[in-house]
């Protein structure tokens, strides 16, 4: 095997695929392996934590067919270091690789690639297939991951739930305390119901190059691949059942507020401060007398606090809320005025961008 | 006490000394607030970790004299969080204190000024007092700061040594694998001998002012304070001998090599990814007939390495070093061309910028 290709290529390829492969600790060290391939003439690296498995496909200036495995973190810092502009030329001996540029030059002890322990193929023939735009896709799953749970014991709530419901494509995620829903594509012809792990998830986020502007999803039974520029990101699904989140929406909640966004996020901090003692509990009043909306909080060791804003509630009313969940959720809703809906019976707290309605993020209520 | 002040000017000073508080888990409590004080007009805010403390002199719209500490980090967040330009008013009301700014308030709970411990102050008139510009002093202190020692078993060496010698004030510090020497201002009129926590040092670093032009510097026999715009830090001295140091500047290497910097500390941290398994050990080379610099490492696991740089060395001969001491040095080193001086009989090796001479950086040779 042989490779000639530019050092910005490569360092941009191995910054990619190194991300997934494993600590060099792991109990299969190969997993720490970045499978470098030549099958006629086309380049491929490869990583895998055996949960999913990203492959980057390299245009090079040549190369001869052949496979290694070599340390992927290594290479990639090696190659990082030299200068851009320079051209690199890989050369396996044994299980060696050598690598020289200009004055530098390298030899890294790697691994046959015959361990090297590949994910199963997608059929892409069979496959589920949706298109859409890069931005969309960034800006729809940042909004649903914060959503997702950490806890491994409920696998199902780890993941983000991509469905199909009327003739669109959702996406949604919780943790069991709030509710996350974007609608991501309408008009799809094909159903899905399909739990993909975040951690997945952050990777196609950190891996989708500056440059791209489609990003394809393929699911089949038991994977999903997302295809975006040269790379390839191929995961598990997870296995299990997602609630059946849709009745959890409130639809008529009678306490409905309209405030600036920034302005609410600063006094929520502001009240987070003095919530620290009390489970970060914030108190919400709208009152629709005076048209204002009050965030308050109260510990009796650090001390109160109690803020205003402009608003023009439908009803008077109070809710208290995780300040944790709402500062999440202002963070991602990305209007200058958000919408806040709750009621007076514990129903859960509805919060949406002033004019996009695709985007619903709800929040249970804290009963303290 | 009252106080009415800008958020700009109340906030940057929270800022500042909120970082010396100590964190509320304390064994002595109230070392996590502020004490706020106002004395004749003149408006102090002043923390404290016992090694050390900051006051900042506010300039305020008006103020009332009196005391009263509160939770440091509480208060700084909360002003933080405040609009820019909001008038803010502080009042005391028995032992808490209360913050109102237009639509925000806030009454957090404080402690008695009485029982705050304060540092013993400096006679300023009986003071050994320098004065130099900022830009110079924050250049020294960054350069010597990184070859002191984190080992507190030998408080000597924690710290950064200020000291005179032939009318000129130097700093400098050591681990006892490295050194490094600034000369700090020349033609001083006083002499001093004084160990500065480098703990110390990095507040003062981080207290600066971005408008301070000038420093000024206060030695008494125990402590040291730093005055820097409206901003005070005092500091316990560390009681101890400071190495005899400048026996250990070599003064006759034979190998002197004067190399670009930027390529050489590419070619060292290269070098460095195959020397972790041999505690970091790289070779430095120098071959006088190829008019060559080459840095490499070996490891069994990994593999090897090989650069050069081009050099005009005025001797061959090759010195093992720890790669992280070297880049270290090079990331403090300023100029586009450093200077390396080494010699076959193990002599510490200097590093040195091409032409500001009043720098100068030691590491120990490895034996390996």
């Amino acid at each position: 095997m042989e490779i000639e290709v530019s050092q910005e290529k490569l360092a941009r390829a191995l910054n990619v695929v190194s991300r997934v492969a494993v600590g060099a600790k792991s109990t299969l060290p190969i997993l720490s392996n970045v499978l470098i391939r030549v099958d006629t003439g086309k380049v491929s690296f490869t990583t895998t934590n055996l949960d999913m498995a990203v492959v980057d496909y390299v245009p090079v200036i040549s190369a001869k067919d052949g496979t290694i495995t070599v340390p992927a973190r290594l290479l990639a810092e090696f190659v990082q270091n030299l200068p851009r502009g320079e051209k690199i030329k890989l050369t396996v001996d044994g299980s060696k690789i050598k690598t020289s540029a200009g004055k530098y030059s390298s030899t890294i002890n790697g691994a046959a690639a015959d361990d090297f322990p590949e994910l199963p193929g997608i059929d892409e023939k069979k496959a589920v297939i949706y298109r859409m735009g890069v931005d969309e896709f960034k800006v729809g799953i940042s909004e649903v991951i914060i959503a997702a749970s950490g806890d491994t014991t409920r696998p199902a709530l780890t993941g983000v739930y991509f469905n199909t419901d009327g003739g669109s494509l959702f996406v949604a995620a919780t943790d069991g305390y709030r509710l996350a829903e974007r609608e991501f594509i309408s008009k799809v012809q094909s159903e899905v119901k399909a739990i993909v792990p975040t951690s997945s998830l952050q990777e196609v986020l950190r891996s989708i190059p500056d440059d791209a502007n489609e990003i394809e999803i393929l699911f089949d039974e038991a994977q999903v691949r997302f295809r975006v520029g040269e790379i390839e990101i191929t995961s598990k699904l997870i296995d299990g059942t997602f609630p059946d989140y849709r009745q959890l929406i409130p639809k008529d909640n009678e306490i409905k507020v309209s405030v600036e966004r920034d302005e609410l996020n600063r006094i929520v901090k502001m009240a987070a401060l003095f919530a620290r003692e009390s489970n970060r509990a914030i108190t919400c009043e709208a009152d629709a007398e005076k048209g204002i909306f009050a965030v308050s909080s109260i510990s009796n060791e650090v001390g109160e606090n109690k803020s205003e804003v402009e608003a023009k509630p439908t009803e008077s009313g109070k809710v208290k809320l995780d300040s944790r969940f709402l500062m999440d959720a202002l963070n991602v809703l990305e209007e200058e005025r958000v919408k806040m809906e709750f009621s007076l019976n514990s129903a859960p707290v509805l919060l949406m961008n002033e004019n996009d309605k695709k985007y619903r993020h709800i929040i249970m209520p804290l009963n303290v």
